[in-house]
């Protein structure tokens, strides 16, 4: 099929990744260069989102100009790994000050990253932000660090957006930014233009949100920035191929986007453990198209009537009948 | 024990139940002065929360007042009943706009309630409001109708309160108002004063947020006019008998309470479909006690060093040694 | 699309029902007989699950038999409503012997039941046979209870057979006959050749089963007598309608039928509590019949082949294909 | 306290852990013997579980006897690693043939060093032995070959116990033994004398289980051959303390093994990512303690009597009583 949408993927889709058991990884460390030129290799893939520090050593960004600019891909956005050993207690909201300047530190130097690939937000995925045990901290002092953090960072750096990756855990068992009505509660307390919220289907999904209504929230606030796509079984978060276990929900999401002439990129956040990683990101991508397509197959008004009535039979069948084919 | 801290119960506690299964109820129907005699017969019981409608057939408000004072019992809340048939496609956000004027209706007759009882509040628990089906809503137009519909009550009430109790699911497989955030996150939009959060431990125990992190924000945001206990597995709402599964976090949940000065009541939302519900409730206002008791145990000052620490083993510790006794 | 395969419903599929808040129910009360004529306008029904003692008010087997007939119905098997007031604290579970018996005299007249309609076994749901809270049970007795309470039943009635319907809970905070494997157990120390599973995909499904993975085992253990359909969250039994949330694991439970020869009626177990029944099972029907036509396109071969390799990616869009058509 | 018990913890207890985020781990690598110096700064630990091979670099048997023997420590079981790279599209069920040799190798290397240190056990945890995706596998063959892998085992080595710990999943998203009872039926199928299970506290809890009941129901089929403790929220394999979420259904499970006369050792199975693992041993261990005395404390005859009724209320009561103390 032929696509106007443009696709992205975080750049790990092309990395090869440990846990606590396969310590030795599910594959040989790839470079940064390797994992670009594998993105190149998508069908059509046209943005990435980059780590920073830049995994897989030491790399210049002329190096990585180069890798992008063969591969035809431009940078939409740097992640400052805020999660790493130092940060294993927290970034913004680690007890000790001098941890939260160096986090404050390593994102001011995404942030020259983002300038100089003239990406569109730093990322915020404050991942080891939060809490395991009852009674661990004190919830306050907590969340106002998390709020404080992010707030900094947009005031130190006007130029340029913040997004908010919430997620509900993992790696701590809570995390402060944990859902989309909690990270506008933020938002809205930092009250600054240049933060927003980058929503991960599948972490609305596993935190039991309806992607669609978390969206259509965080449109309504004029805070959704950015978004990407996976699938899981619920519980957790897989970081499946999109489509893979939830594709009428996923459809939704994207009715979503569209009515509200929301116009990004659609991007992928998979982690393809024990799968070719190219053949993964065209399986999303394929199937993303064919939910392009049935975007315009819809009959809007049909679905809109049955919404009034919040028909649910009607709307079911109506999408149906527009994602499944005949 | 002795103790200073005021109970109370929902009056359904003394209730028999239905569900899909069970159709001719877990036990004989009773009326609402029964159940004020059986609450009467708890140890240290002081207040209730009641439905409207007055459940188990009619009665007078002479009636009602006279069953409150033999048993030494007072009203905290009422309870309109917008989740029965009637609003079995939702109250505030029903899709037929005479079904929500007869929610306002119906909740402006619970506010008489309050009045006669010298209550606290009217409770809101929109049940109904929210959606079973992906593609079934307009997820903004609903989320509209939630905010505006509790908006007019308060307008309509000024002098009276109105809590929203939240929750994620059931009856509706999502609820409109399903969280903390959420919830707070609507009431700054209505922008009055006399609207805040009944916050059930089970619901957000539940739904994945830590109950005293939740409470934590609730207070923050000036919203917590009322709260309630029970216990669940974490994956549905089973109003088991409080502590009988999450003694820990119900602790944590209490001393957040106190750290904060909140004083208010210590509600019970039970539903013991096979217990005696007498007993039921002696035995989770016991075990309430023993919390007041551990509060005044905790070393709050080794805490707070743990806390600022981060340090979960020895803030566990330190609850376990005041909550366990010796 | 035309059909080779034969539908059936439980008879409930077109009752109205009751929770434990709209207790006045989500609509009038129906009649069995109602409830047939109903099952008889959906487009391509034959046969139907019947609740015993007849649902819906005194009614004569003369009567049932004359309405299945005008609606072209015949009946696959018989409910026998061991869940009601009376088993509230279980039926071959329940602490006192004389409600065992009861128990056991309700199944025995249920089989009367299924001889007169030539029905093909006995359906035995015992949700109220497990337990709600820690330390409330002796597990070993309680199982006990559990298998012989069938075995009885399997040597009482050895010209017919018993399925087992598995759930993990609800009402019971936790069933008995919790999973498939643990069914199988049981199944296996009763020793007896008629009794088996009813497999109901959301009762795998929201109990963490693959329902592919499930049926393919109780199919090596020959057990296999039966299954029903609908779809859920994955937390909790929703009943809702086949394929509106997970049309790809639907898939793939048929397609382990289909490569096992195994030929029976595909059931539905929906509850729709808000939408016209009617139109719910003529949505489920719909998709089912798309997904046999897609059983018909798939590339076994190439799913094989894929399988052998344990190709994730290849297998998706393998299935994808086959279901989406083009 | 003083205690009759003996304690025993997995060694990687003791080690430092990397996750996919925190890739340069929680904190510097350590080597089996300092892991084992670590181990016997622990109060009361007894024994220890090893991986195999040897994690944390080269070592000689020599010097772990020495490292065992200056702390005290002595072997119930090995590990064998068949859950790392090699192993990431599973050991027994892995698609390649040879792959599945080299777990058969390592295995029984794994054997010969549980005969070095006269250790109790083979502890098979094949965690990568299952699926991610719908349609990846061919669940028959799949089965098949993880029930074919411990048989051979078995055989191979009739003087040694192999244990299966089994799981729900992590870091397959479905691991093939993921219950108590799918495991028990799966040796059943093998009737082979020496495969046991190892019980895992926090699996059964997230899984969906009841530990206690996992418990009674693996030793009536003379199958529990070993356990260890930990907790989580119920969601996933947090591996936190001992006691720290659900205290009272760790209760249940030990006056379980107690009822039953079981008598082997209680092990940890905790993953302290972010504590001091000296410290999170010591406070799971005093709460084990509290339990045995708890134990002790339990008036048996009236819980025996609650439960024949199946009172929960007065069943609860008891063990809280014997758990809180005065």
């Amino acid at each position: 099929m032929t696509t106007k949408q443009r696709f992205g993927a975080g750049i790990w889709h092309f990395a090869t990744y440990v846990d606590r058991y396969a310590t030795d990884g599910y594959g040989p460390p790839r470079s940064l260069l390797e994992m670009i030129d594998l993105a190149g290799q998508v069908d059509d893939l046209s943005v990435v989102d980059i780590n920073f520090p830049f995994p897989g050593g030491t790399v210049s960004l002329a190096e990585i100009d180069a890798a992008l600019a063969r591969n035809k891909l431009s940078v939409i956005g740097i992640t400052p790994e805020i999660y790493t050993r130092q940060f294993a207690k927290g970034a913004f909201t680690n007890p000790d000050p001098g941890i939260r300047r160096l986090a404050n530190d390593l994102c001011n130097e995404a942030a020259q990253v983002v300038r100089h690939f003239g990406a569109d937000y730093v990322k915020l995925w404050p991942g080891q932000d939060g809490w395991d045990y009852p009674f661990q901290v004190d919830h306050k002092a907590l969340w106002t660090h998390s709020i404080e953090g992010v707030a900094e960072l947009a005031a130190q750096n006007p130029d340029l957006k913040f997004v908010i990756e919430y997620k509900p855990r993992e790696p701590r068992v809570h995390m402060s930014y944990d859902s989309v009505a909690r990270t506008l509660l933020g938002i809205e307390r930092m009250g600054v233009p240049n933060v927003g919220i980058l929503l991960d289907f599948g972490h609305a999904l596993y935190g039991g949100e309806s992607p669609a209504d978390a969206a259509q929230l965080a449109i309504d606030h004029g805070r959704l920035f950015g978004m990407d796509v996976n699938d899981n079984m619920r519980g957790w978060d897989d970081d499946m191929i999109a489509g893979s276990v939830h594709p009428i929900e996923l459809f939704e999401f994207f009715w979503t986007l569209r009515k509200n002439g929301w116009e990004g990129v659609w991007q992928l956040d998979q982690f393809p453990f024990r799968e070719d990683c190219v053949a993964a990101a065209n399986s999303a991508i394929g199937f993303l198209k064919r939910i392009e397509a049935a975007l315009d197959r819809l009959d809007v008004e049909a679905l809109r009537a049955a919404q009034a009535r919040q028909d649910a039979v009607e709307a079911l069948n109506l999408a149906r009948k527009a994602l499944f084919g005949d």
